[in-house]
C-alpha cells in the first residue's frame, strides 16, 4: 500500500471511508451532490437570522458542545478549561491537546471533517498545530463566507427544522422566511416542559408563559390541550411540519381518569403543591397531542431513553445539557406499542419516528415500527437514525443493519444532525460515505447486485428523496 | 475484479457467500451434498400427502407469507394487493415491484435463491421481469416435478417435523408413512392452546375438542394432564420425537397451589367466567409436560418472546399470523433456569432447545444452556438457531458467534426453516454457505487451523450429523 | 496465499491475529515487550510463595478450571473425567479429545498459546498428540523453570494483585515481599462474605472469623464497619491499592434506616434467625466501604451480574465455582449511578472500575462511567475489560469498541486475567495482538492516521502506562 493510497483514504482524503471502487462510484456518482434536508436539529433561529460573525473558533466550535466537554473531562482536563473562565485560546489549546487521544471516537472524524469543510484545513489538530489552526479559523470567521447563513449555504442545505418551545413567537423563523436566505428554516414543536412535571414550580412557571402567549388561563387539562392546539395551529401556519418529544421514560397513556383530572386542576390553581401522577398526565396529554399532529399531517418524533443530569454536583455548578447524561436502561416498547395501536385503531396515527438511545433495543423497536404501516406511505413508522451517543460509525451501521434486516433500508428517511452547531452538517457527509461503503462493499462481495444505477437510486432516496417525500417538504 | 468473478459470487452464482477458496472447498467438499433434516417447520401434512399441483406462483409463494406481506406494507403497497382480493397476477406483480427495494433484507436472497432452486430462474425479479417470471413459474408448477413431494425430494430432505395440535388425528402423517414418499414426515406436539388462556371462551372451545378426541371429560388440571399424556402417547406411536411451545412471556412454574387448582376446575366446569391466574396454570402444566417429554426421550423446544397481534385494526380485519407481530422486550432467563434446574434435580430434564427472538438476550441464554449438560449427550440444552426476525445473515452469524464464544459451535444442531412454505428449504443452502464462509475466512486469517478435513468434519456435524444424533432420527 | 503465510498467522505463529503489516509493526514495535501489570486475578499467594513444582500438567492446567470443565460437559464427557476421580492422565486425555471441537471458542486459542508459552510446544492438542504433549509438559514441570515464580517471571509480570478475604493475615504476601522474588504481589480487599447475607448461618460464621482477626465483637453495623476499616488499614499497610466486589444484583444503597440497624444487631447477637433485608445491608455497608477506599486513594472494582450455582444437583455434588454459573439479566445502572453520584457529591468517590457480564449493557455502563470524571485523572470511572464469559476476541473487541465510541479508548487501563491459573498470563498477549490489529486495520483503511509513533504511544498506554498511572503502582 503506497502512501498515496492511504492519503486518499484518510479523514481529509476524497476516498475517506470508501473502501473500494464501487463505493467511490456510488458516493461520487449519486450521494455527494444531493442537497441536505436536516429535519431535526437544535440550531438557534436568532443566530441564523441575525447572521453575525462568530467571535472565535471557540465560540463556534467548543461553547456548549457537550460531546467535546465529556472527552476533555475523560482525559482529565480541569473544568476551568472546559466550561470555566479560561480564555478562548486556552480552551482551544486544551481541546487540541485532547484530540490526538480521541482516535476511534466520532469526535476525531468530526473534528477533522469540520476543519476540512468549511475551513479548508487539512492538518491534524494537536498541541503543536493548535495555534496555527486557531489563527486560520479566526481569520476565516471574520469574512462573510463564514457567517451563519453562508456556512449553511456552503453545505447545500435546502431545508432545516429547528426545535422550539410552543410559547416561542417564531419571530426569527418569520424573519428568515421573508429574508433573501434561500434555505427553508422551519420550526418544530417540542412541548416537553408542558407535559413533563419534573419540578412542580418550574412546571407552573412554564404554564404561566404559555397562558400569556395564548391569552388564556390554564386551569385544567382541557385548558392545557386548548392552549397547545392553539400553538400547533400557529406553528403550522408558520410552516412547521414536525413535532418532537423527549422522554426519559415513555409515559403510560392508559392511566388518566377524572380523579386525576380534578387533582391536576387543583394543582394548576395552586391549591395543591404537587401533582401525584406526572406519568399519567404526560401519557394523557401526549396521546391527545398525537391526534392533533395527525390532523395536521405532521411527522411526530419521539426521543426516548436518555437519563439526564446524573452528576448532581456538576448540575448545581453548570446546569443542564453540559455532558452528564447517559443511556437509560428502561424498556418502553410495550407502552409505545399500545399508544400507537390505539391511535391507529381510530385513524389518528401520524407519521412517526422513534429514536432510541439504548442499542440493545434496536431490534425490538424496528420490529414494532413495522406493525403500523399503511398503503400509500413508505415506512409510516420509522426506526430513527442513530442518536447522540450512538451517532458514530458503529452506531449508524448497527441502526442501518437493523432496519435492513427487520424492515426496508430503502425507505429510511436518513440522516439528521440533532446538533447545536452550524459545523455539524458535515455529519451528513460522514453518513453518506458510510452508506455508500456499506452498499459498495456488499456489491463487490456479491451480496448485492452489481448494478450501480439500481443501488445508486436507493442511495439517493436515503440521502434525500425519502425525506422530502415523507415530510412533504 | 472481473465481471466474471462477481457473477460467480452473486445470489445466483455457485460461489455466493463464499468469500475465499477455503470457504468454497468447505462448501463444495463437505456441506453442499449433506441431506437435510428440517426438524421444525409449519408445513401442512395434508398438502404434502394429497400432493396436488399448486394453483399459481402466488399460491406457493405469497399466500400467507407474512414476511413478504410486511415488506410490501413497508413499501406502502395497498392491502388489496397483499391479503386482499386482487388477482394472483396482480399480487405477484406488486411483490415484484417491491423486490428491488428489499436489498439487504433476507427476502432479497430468499426470493432469488427460491427462483434459482427449484425453478432454475436466474434473473432478478422486478416490475419488468415479473410477467415473464410468473409465466415460467406457472408452467413449471403444472408439471409433476413441482408437486409438493417432488419439491421436497429435490431439496434432498430426508426427515422433516411438522407442528401439530395435540387433538389432530395425524391422519396425513400416517398416510405419508404408508405411501411411497421417501422423506420421513414426523408430527411434533404443540399444545399451546391447551395451556395458554388468552381468551377464556376460545380456551374452553379448545378443551372441548381435546375431550372429544380423548373420549373423556376434562374438569380438572389432572384431567387435562391425563388427556395430554394420552395424546403424547399417541404422537409418540406415530413417530413424534419433538414437542414445541410458544410463549409471549415464559410462565412462572412455581405458583400452582390447591386454591388455583379448585378455581381452575370451576372454570372448566363453566362455574366461573374467567380463570384468575393463567400464568400459574401455564407454568404448572408446562412443567408436567416437560416430565412426560423426558420420559419419552423427546426433544422439547421453547420459542419465547414474540409479542403478537400488535395492530388491533388489522387483527380484526384479517386475523392472526398476518404480519403484525414483533420482538418482545421481557426477560425470562431466570424463570426458565429455575424450571430447568428443578427438572434436572429430579432427573426429568429432556433434551431442550431454546429459541429467542430478542438478540440482546443471546449471551444470557447461551450461558444458561451450558448449565445443564450431562455425560453422553452433546449440548443437551441447546441455544437454538436464529428465529423469525433474526433468520437472516446477521442474525445467524450472531447466534453462531454466541454459541462459539459461550459454548461449542461444533455441537450445534444447526438450521431449520420454521416455515410454512415448501420453497424455504433453500434457507439450508444459505445457512451452509454462511457457515462455510465463517470457518473458511477464519482459516485463511489463521484464527482456525488450516486443515480442511478437521474443519470439514465439524461442518458436516453442524449440517447433519449432530441433528441426526441429538434427535435420534 | 502460501502455506508459509498461513503458518505465520496461526495460533503458534508470530503474526497470529495481526492481519496486516501495520498491525505487526505496532505489536512488535510497541506492545510485545511492555511489562505486564495484572491488576486483578485469583492466584493463590501460598502457591506463589511456597513455589513448589506442580504435580502434573493436569494440576496446573485442568484442576479447578471451570472454563475447560464446561466445554468438556458441553461435549458430553462424563463427570468422572472432569471433577471426578479419574487419573491425571485420563483427565488430560479427555480434555485433549475435546480440544479439536473447541474451534471458535477462546479455549482453542488459550490452550495453544499456553502450550507455546511457556512450554514451547507448537502442536495442536488432540487425542493423538495428547500423550506426547502430556509427557513434554510433565518433564518441563519437573524443572525449576516451571515453578510458579519462574513462570510469572517468564511472562514479564512486574506487578500483580490477588483477591483476598479481609480476614486473611496476608502472611504469604509479606513473605513474597521479603523474598528475592522480583514481581510485586499485592493483596486486594474483597469483603463479599461480610456484606452479602445469602445464607444466615454461613454469614455469621464469616463474621465470627472477622471478630477473631480483629480482636473485637461485632454486634452492630457500626462494629462491622469498624472491623472492616481495621482490615482496610492493615491491607493498606501491606501494600493493597485495590478492592473488589462481586454482586449478583447491585444493591440499593438508599434503604438503610434505624429499624434495620436494630434488627441487624439482633441478628448478629443471635436473637433473630434471619435478617429481613440483605439488600439494604449490602447497599449500606458497600457505600461506607467506598468512602474508606476513597480515603485511602484505592481503586474500587465492581463485578456485577453473574448468576451463580444454577444447577442445584451439581452444587450439592461438587460445590461452587465449578462451571454452573451464567450471565444475569438484571439491570443495575440506575442503582450504581445513584451511589456514585452521592459519593461524588461529597467528594468521596474513589477511582472505580465497573465490570459487566451482560454485553447488552455495555453502552449503558460506558455512558454512565463518563459522568464522573474529574480534572487530573484520566477516566476516573472506567468501564472495565471484558469479563469471564466475555473474555474472548468478540467480547474484548465489543468492550473496546464501546469505550472508543462512548468514551476514550486511549485512557483505558487495559487487560487483566481474572484467572486462577499461572498460565493465563498469555491472555495479555492475545489482548495485545487484538489491540494492535484493531488499530492497524483501521490505519490501513484510513480511519486512523497512518502514524505508527502516534498510535504506538496509545498502544503502550493501554498495555501498561495507563494501568501504572491509574493505580499508582
Amino acid at each position: 500500500m503506497t502512501t498515496n493510497t492511504i492519503d486518499r483514504k484518510n479523514v481529509f482524503g476524497e476516498a475517506f471511508l470508501l473502501q473500494n471502487k464501487t463505493a467511490e462510484n456510488l458516493y461520487f456518482g449519486f450521494a455527494q451532490n444531493m442537497p441536505i434536508i436536516d429535519y431535526h436539529n437544535h440550531l438557534e433561529p436568532d443566530v441564523m437570522s441575525i447572521n453575525n460573525h462568530f467571535r472565535s473558533p471557540t465560540a463556534i466550535w467548543l461553547d456548549g458542545d457537550h460531546y467535546k466537554w465529556r472527552a476533555m473531562r475523560n482525559f482529565g482536563v480541569e473544568e476551568h478549561f472546559i466550561s470555566g473562565t479560561a480564555s478562548d485560546k486556552e480552551k482551544f489549546q486544551k481541546w487540541a491537546s485532547v484530540v490526538p487521544y480521541t482516535l476511534r471516537n466520532a469526535l476525531f472524524h468530526w473534528t477533522h471533517l469540520e476543519l476540512k469543510n468549511p475551513f479548508g484545513i487539512k492538518e491534524y489538530l494537536n498541541e503543536n498545530s493548535a495555534s496555527s489552526i486557531y489563527n486560520q479559523m479566526q481569520e476565516a470567521l471574520q469574512t462573510d463566507a463564514y457567517r451563519p447563513q453562508s456556512i449553511i449555504k456552503n453545505f447545500n442545505v435546502t431545508t432545516l427544522c429547528t426545535t422550539d418551545d410552543p410559547a416561542y413567537d417564531l419571530g426569527y423563523h418569520k424573519a428568515l422566511k421573508s429574508s433573501a436566505f434561500e434555505t427553508e428554516v422551519l420550526p418544530a414543536f417540542r412541548p416537553d416542559v408542558y407535559i413533563n412535571i419534573i419540578n412542580p414550580q418550574a412546571y407552573l412557571t412554564s404554564i404561566k408563559k404559555l397562558e400569556q402567549v395564548c391569552g388564556m388561563t390554564i386551569e385544567s387539562a382541557s385548558d392545557l390541550l386548548n392552549a397547545l392546539q392553539n400553538r400547533i395551529n400557529y406553528f403550522d401556519e408558520v410552516g412547521a411540519k414536525v413535532s418532537d418529544h423527549g422522554f426519559e421514560y415513555f409515559p403510560d397513556t392508559t392511566l388518566w381518569n377524572s380523579t386525576l383530572e380534578e387533582e391536576y386542576s387543583e394543582f394548576l390553581k395552586g391549591n395543591k403543591a404537587i401533582f401525584s401522577n406526572p406519568d399519567a398526565l404526560c401519557g394523557y396529554v401526549l396521546k391527545e397531542l398525537c391526534k392533533m399532529y395527525a390532523a395536521k399531517g405532521w411527522v411526530q418524533q419521539f426521543h426516548v431513553g436518555a437519563t439526564r443530569n446524573n452528576n448532581t454536583a456538576m448540575l448545581t455548578k453548570i446546569g443542564i445539557n453540559s455532558g452528564y447524561d447517559a443511556i437509560g436502561e428502561q424498556y418502553f416498547a410495550q407502552r409505545l406499542s399500545v399508544m400507537l395501536d390505539q391511535l391507529n385503531t381510530n385513524d389518528q396515527l401520524a407519521k412517526t419516528i422513534i429514536y432510541n438511545l439504548n442499542p440493545a433495543y434496536n431490534e425490538v423497536l424496528a420490529s414494532l415500527a413495522g406493525n403500523f404501516n399503511e398503503g400509500g406511505i413508505k415506512s409510516k413508522v420509522q426506526f430513527g437514525a442513530a442518536w447522540w451517543f450512538l451517532d458514530q460509525l458503529d452506531g449508524m451501521e448497527k441502526q442501518m443493519n437493523t432496519i435492513s434486516n427487520i424492515g426496508l433500508l430503502s425507505t429510511f428517511v436518513g440522516m439528521l444532525t440533532d446538533s447545536r452547531s452550524l459545523l455539524s452538517f458535515s455529519r451528513h457527509e460522514l453518513f453518506r460515505r458510510l452508506l455508500c461503503n456499506m452498499f459498495g462493499s456488499e456489491m463487490e462481495r456479491g451480496l448485492l447486485p452489481n448494478d450501480e444505477q439500481w443501488v445508486g437510486k436507493i442511495i439517493q432516496d436515503i440521502c434525500y428523496n425519502n425525506t422530502k417525500n415523507y415530510f412533504g417538504f
